[in-house]
């Protein structure tokens, strides 16, 4: 059974539940393991939605999807080729989107994330998905003029790390099959991306193997499936709404 | 007035104080503001060292010594060029670092972090030593063979992000003009590095005010400085210190 996890703020504590249409059957212990419910429950118009868990980090791939590479002519990576998102880019559903403040184009990138569940360390293939919570819809942010203006270092981190660069949510969905899954992306109610995560390059399992073989993955850590076709410019009052069926709409403004 | 901030457990609990000699002043509240001595002293031998701080990010410089980069005829930096260390990465002072279990060369780069001690954003360069709280050893652990393997992305982030990659401390040293630094590692006990902070490309203030243009810094967060020329391998068995004569020496073994 489905469930959509988020975290909320309601007359000025933090909680957390599972958004069942539009109310919140709130719960107690942790979303990881053991939670129950505490038998409240609030309308989901009467709080405000926080990012859906507290990432120690958010790895974010590149080149991780078949189409989008063939149209860029990027050669196929021989292993997953990623980056990290900073801490101070974290941004709820509904939160602004701010300037960075430098000139170039700021652009959004619609993409899944696998939301870890349980500590993990080079775990197989076969036990990866064991160890997911569950799913959810990022917008990765990039000041993408940023990237390569130094010939001799790529600025994946900083291009990527901006304040409120990555915004995440609506909720975590849990017991889906990532593979049947689809990104939609809108720019002011138009759409601009809309693939498959089946298109993956290294899909779920083989992604979480493979970067436990390197970092100990801990629970509320997100990985960012990377984006395909589609990406584009968003412009100040610009509004972006990340789609997956199944998990919900992550919508935010950029100003 | 010099003081030397460390982080401990002792008896099962955690707790943070001032290093003095051989003995800790133990403190209540937050190094960051109005920490008060609670009157027990504890000797330091009968702790275990944390790391100092528990930064939320990790900003990491490259290319920001003039001595290495004309070693390497490395281009000039218009701008400070950094990657994020991932937080699995941290290690405490004598901690192990652990072999990441890829093949390759595994290389200590001995260096100077700046310790961030008040919330800063868009902060001035003649403000940004006013968020400083004071400076700390770290070593830079790199998987270096696997930085450059993939033609079309440096994986900065990956090299450098293996758990225990990130050892830093023993103390943050408060009240130091980091321009009179100087950061010298030792492998095996035979000095290999030995080079002066002053000779960065981007000193302190102005490292702290470009950076905080794009990410919000926290209290806790830290900044490597970047090394300089003397950068080596490790071996299954070797110790590495960074020493830097007012902050102390940061030991950690490689197994």
């Amino acid at each position: 059974m489905t469930k959509h996890w988020v975290r909320f703020t309601h007359d000025g504590t933090q909680g957390f539940g599972m958004l069942e249409g539009d109310a919140i059957r709130v719960c107690a212990g942790s979303m990881f393991s053991g939670a129950q419910p505490t038998g409240q429950v609030v309308p989901l118009g009467a709080v405000r939605l926080l990012t859906p868990v507290v990432p120690t980090k958010v790895i974010a791939l590149w080149n991780n999807f078949h189409a989008l590479g063939e149209k860029l002519n990027l050669p196929v990576p021989a292993e997953p080729l990623y980056l990290l998102k900073a801490p101070n880019s974290f941004l709820e559903p509904g939160g602004i989107i701010a300037h960075p403040g430098c000139e170039g184009r700021v652009v959004f990138e619609g993409e899944l994330a696998v939301v870890i569940g349980k500590t993990c360390k080079r775990v197989s293939e076969s036990d990866a998905l064991d160890h997911v919570l569950g799913y959810t819809c990022v917008n990765d942010v990039t000041a993408a003029d940023i990237l390569h203006r130094d010939a001799s270092f790529a600025q994946w981190v900083r291009a990527k790390g901006f304040d409120t660069f990555c915004p995440f949510g609506p909720s975590i969905a849990t017991g889906l099959d990532p593979a049947t899954l689809v990104v939609r992306t809108l720019l002011d109610g138009v759409e601009r991306q809309n693939y498959p995560i089946s298109d993956m390059r290294f899909p779920v399992q083989r992604l979480v193997s493979l970067i436990s073989q390197d970092m100990t993955l801990n629970p509320g850590d997100l990985i960012l499936c990377g984006t395909s076709v589609g990406v584009g410019s968003m412009k100040p009052g610009s509004t972006v709404q990340v789609a997956i069926a199944g998990i919900g709409t992550l919508t935010n403004r950029f100003l």
